[in-house]
């Protein structure tokens, strides 16, 4: 029997998620692929004019805010408003948060409109929306990953929200659990994108859950991700051949090999 | 002697024939990439200021409203014009017609400004434009290819142009004529792109066309997209190793190749 | 001991140089790759209200005009701005200049806020550039490689800058210096973005410079590019295959493999 965890990929699988992407222009191809390897079934749409009835169309709704310009904020913010309103989860991956004000001032003008089912970032990003929507510390030049758990869980706690910290292992934290990741590969670091991958996998994963709570989705994709990027890296000579390696085996990896081959810690949180 | 079919795609490679490209984010470099390899150079512009000049270097004009925005519409709609008063073909690719009345609207709107030699899409994206430009029926909820057949056959008495309807098997469609390419693999549909992909090149084809139809030119351009899958399946292990290789074959194939491989079916209309 | 060039590599590698680009939508995925690859840190960013502040955490800014709007405009003309008044090179490509008045206006207006540390373009975009500013002929129909070395002589010196005409041969031209870089493969110009890669690559050689001069960072990046696509091309069947191994060779190369492969010829100026 699988654990829960398995059998989200299988879920993914058989329920064909839509997932609506509002994301930047440097993964969009590849998160495409990506979530079509799992079998979800991704759109990109960013016109203000049609953002609303797409969302009405998704299971899940990916808001990754890597790219940025007016037009964008102002669907991404009428994109997450339908999400709240329809009842639909929505994750945010808020890129670059911390780098310039527009990018975390845009993630905490998102959050404030409806808490996310999932907040994926690295341990700067996560700092960076935590510490000015939290308020619990200055600006700190470098971020350890005790940092970032305390940002973490003051964001879970604000907004009841799961947050994930991306890193050599991965972070995945609610107001009730904290669970490690420890899957992955260094090579991944080295490819554009693979963060915004796990970000819009998670989409998939809580799109198409059943009965199972954003946190065990988020670290069923985590999982995923980690387990495929080993498999590609035993195939890979580089980043570059490391890529295709990667969607072949998010395609080919099913709910069993996930289960044999993630390494999912839980902590007492 | 070789069929008008793979004579087409040695017209390609001996003209390289400039085709400008108003598309979506998530598949330029794809389309880029498989223009190049096919042996046309292509472009990618859509600035308001800079598409009418553009049009006039270009032998083809390639319309995909994969990702819409307000100021890539009125772009849309000027290169469009353009095109219609130099003379030069255009081909429509109505991405997710019918998901969203944006994109219905706006396949509807260029088709008003002029008729497209070739129209690409889906069955539900063939029927979506149909529907509300040939009135012949309501809004359905599940598409089959015989009502897409009809739709088509609408839109090529309407509009005198040629219709593609995609899918494991394609067709062909123009007032006189209907032909089946039988060729592809089922590995292309987890790959993001590849109707846009078609799409591009169908630009690439009928831009060098030397006294063949826009149907003859679509036929040998389906035909292509089909053997340089199955060629590229060969190589593949999944769908992230099937597209360098799919590049690769396009790259790579010859009229004779093509001649050989494809299966085209000319049916009575 | 290794020449100035081969030292430009482990700089970049030893520097991880943030690199911050405004390129076009077609190549922002490999661009972000090859930085990646060479060990740069690539940020994209072009919204208006954030690009100073990203331009104050580079290293390098790159200007790339492959796919303009009005905005990308304005956003390209405060980052260049922004350079200037830090301090920081720029480098522009000028893609697609001379093609509209758009793109050969964008470019000049750029060049008019401040000098990039280098130009790189084809031989047609360096004249076309170098006609409207340098104003030394009309307009020609073609292109030989004399008379972009003329407007890149030219341009060398009314703007103090290097200038890197990219082709079979490349050439990089300041005003006291002339080279050559006999490296690459013909499959390099059936890719789409292998030269709006050169120029994203010399951000991160020039960014990560110490006490070397924007002409020995260019021609390291130069040599660079094509030893990386002699080295792609030997495990490469076609275009498709070739860009997952340059990847692989951008990442894998050793400084001392750049010392041992890399033609360089200076000419007398």
């Amino acid at each position: 029997m699988l654990s829960d965890y398995a059998t989200c990929l299988g879920a993914v699988r058989a329920q064909h998620p839509l997932v609506h992407n509002i994301t930047n222009y440097v993964v969009m191809n590849l998160t495409a692929n990506a979530l079509l390897a799992v079998g979800a079934s991704p759109v990109m749409a960013h016109a203000i004019a049609e953002v609303e009835e797409m969302v009405g169309l998704a299971q899940a709704l990916v808001i990754n805010i890597g790219t940025l310009s007016d037009d964008w904020i102002v669907a991404m913010q009428k994109a997450v408003t339908r999400a709240r309103d329809r009842g639909i989860p929505y994750i945010l991956d808020p890129v670059g948060a911390g780098a310039t004000q527009l990018r975390t001032h845009t993630a905490q003008q998102l959050l404030a409109i409806a808490p996310p089912a999932v907040i994926r970032g690295n341990a700067s990003e996560i700092c960076a929306v935590a510490q000015a929507t939290v308020k619990t510390r200055g600006v700190d030049s470098t971020v350890a990953v005790e940092e970032a758990l305390d940002a973490a869980r003051g964001l879970a706690q604000q907004f009841g929200t799961t947050v994930v910290i991306s890193g050599p292992v991965d972070h995945i934290i609610s107001i009730e659990q904290w669970v490690e990741v420890q899957n992955g590969d260094r090579l991944m670091a080295q490819v554009t994108g693979m963060g915004c991958t796990a970000t819009a996998l998670m989409g998939a994963f809580v799109g198409a859950r059943e009965a199972v709570s954003p946190l065990v989705a988020a670290v069923a994709t985590m999982a995923t991700m980690g387990v495929a990027g080993e498999l590609a890296r035993q195939q890979a000579q580089g980043p570059g051949t490391f890529v295709p390696h990667f969607i072949d085996a998010l395609a080919n990896l099913t709910p069993a090999d996930l289960e044999a081959q993630a390494r999912i810690v839980p902590h007492k949180s």
